[in-house]
């Protein structure tokens, strides 16, 4: 967590950011000011591998980028950078831009909409639209999902000869036999890893959209600006107070509940942890640095 | 000292930014991502009299403006903000500011050339074109000079006679007498009191002109991105070596020298002070928070 602040950095919080290591590549959530000293402070290289994915164009959650593109440009990185947002994200990245250097790396930038966004390796990356007084994309990451190991016993008792078609069960998809007779995946494969996952909101108030997009994660970064004595401004604003938090987190069925984007107003944020725990037990409220490893299967 | 860093942050040093205070008012030199941050771990309000000047427009000096812009508005700053720096400064600002609702404050931004930039209560700034990359702008801070004391005997005996002629010779302009003798403000004036005088360089390569700006100056914060060994870097960039800010030092008789704009190549700056002390001895390197009392006169 590297930035846990809302609107305001306060000198414990940093703006909004999240970095996720994932196979050696880092996934950068939102990228709040200050965001690539954060990096620094916490041994990430700027250098590596890596994706950044921005929930909204407000300010707070992508004034970080220039000073992260101009300091990777003065570090020669070679690897190239891919950013993901919301409409609007590359013309932000050419407005700025223009004090930079052309980059010395491949700068990719796509506008996103729903549904899968990206899939590289063991993962992938999948949006759903927040609702925030802005167009703002929760992200969900799913890391080492598979589908079940093959059972050669299975296909064999089923008919299916082995050779081309054991690759097309194996892969997912399903097969006719001769004959007629059709084979689906689920006959022959056991039963799927569902991998680890993860989802962070970005700015929201609590959504339905969010429920669905986090359902069964494993962990939920969830946004709670205020507490429930503000849910009006909450409301009004496009944010959750820490009990809608907690409300998403328990309809989606996940494992674990982290509040982030944590306004200035809560230098103690103990009440909002305990106002989220009383509806969702297994919560926690983020601070700037804070590690968590990631727990699910594959 | 807000940020002593060169182009790249360190988790030690923040990006480049100095603060001083003037009667209640903050005077910002260059504000480099991550500046809102450092002045709330200071204890600089965001919200009250404040002036920015900008060297140049280069991200590490500039990237902190739209944030500090943004916190501003959400803290609904009433005090007017001025923003001085070089051609382009003006659509840098606006660019970035799509972003932004407008300010609810005035913001006005200026665009400067040499010589007095402006004027106001106890204090005045100056500017002379450094030498860099691209056009940069050294800035000469001065508080509470003022012409001396005026002398009632002198005048006397002078022949001027007391009433308005002698209001014209305290405001420092020579008046004729009947007769057609003139009579020069520095006959009937005291001492002038010089004020307390500092300089910031931003960045630039040791250069003639900022001798002049900062003949006889109680303070220069001069940048020293490297050291003597790096001397051909700091030639074909545009910066200083610790040696080379130590000279223009020296050639403008200041009182005391700030080593800042530390290259992250540097974790330990001791042999940058070595080399520059060796030239001009009241030196020492920045680190971030350091307070410096300005001594002078005035």
């Amino acid at each position: 967590m590297l930035g846990t602040a809302a609107g305001l950095p306060t000198p414990q919080r940093s703006l909004p950011a999240v970095a996720v290591e994932v196979d050696g590549e880092t996934i950068l959530f939102d990228c709040g000011e200050g965001t690539q000293r954060q990096m620094m402070v916490a041994g990430i290289s700027l250098c590596r591998k890596m994706k950044i994915f921005i929930t909204h164009l407000h300010g707070d959650h992508i004034f970080g980028l220039p000073g992260l593109l101009q300091t990777m440009n003065l570090m020669n990185r070679s690897h190239p950078l891919h950013i993901f947002g919301p409409p609007g994200i590359d013309d932000f990245i050419r407005k700025v831009g223009f004090t930079l250097a052309d980059p010395v790396f491949d700068l990719l930038v796509s506008e996103v909409c729903e549904g899968e966004i990206h899939r590289e390796g063991r993962y992938n990356v999948e949006g759903a639209w927040a609702e925030h007084s802005r167009p703002s994309m929760a992200y969900r990451l799913t890391v080492g999902a598979s589908l079940g190991r093959f059972r050669p016993d299975r296909a064999k008792a089923l008919g299916v000869p082995e050779g081309p078609l054991w690759s097309v069960l194996k892969r997912g998809e399903e097969v006719e036999l001769e004959g007629g007779r059709t084979v689906h995946p689920a006959e022959v494969l056991g039963e799927p890893i569902r991998g680890r996952t993860l989802v962070y909101t970005g700015d929201t108030r609590p959504s339905e959209s969010v429920v669905r997009l986090a359902s069964g994660a494993d962990l939920l970064i969830h946004e709670a600006t205020f507490g429930s004595e503000l849910a009006e401004n909450a409301e009004s604003e496009g944010h959750s107070t820490a009990g809608g938090a907690a409300r998403v987190a328990l309809k989606a069925g996940v494992g674990r509940l982290i509040l982030t984007h944590i306004s200035a107003r809560y230098p103690d944020p103990t009440a909002l942890e305990e106002e989220a725990r009383a509806i969702f037990g297994n919560t926690e409220v983020a601070h700037d640095f804070m590690t968590i490893q990631l727990q699910g299967q594959g």
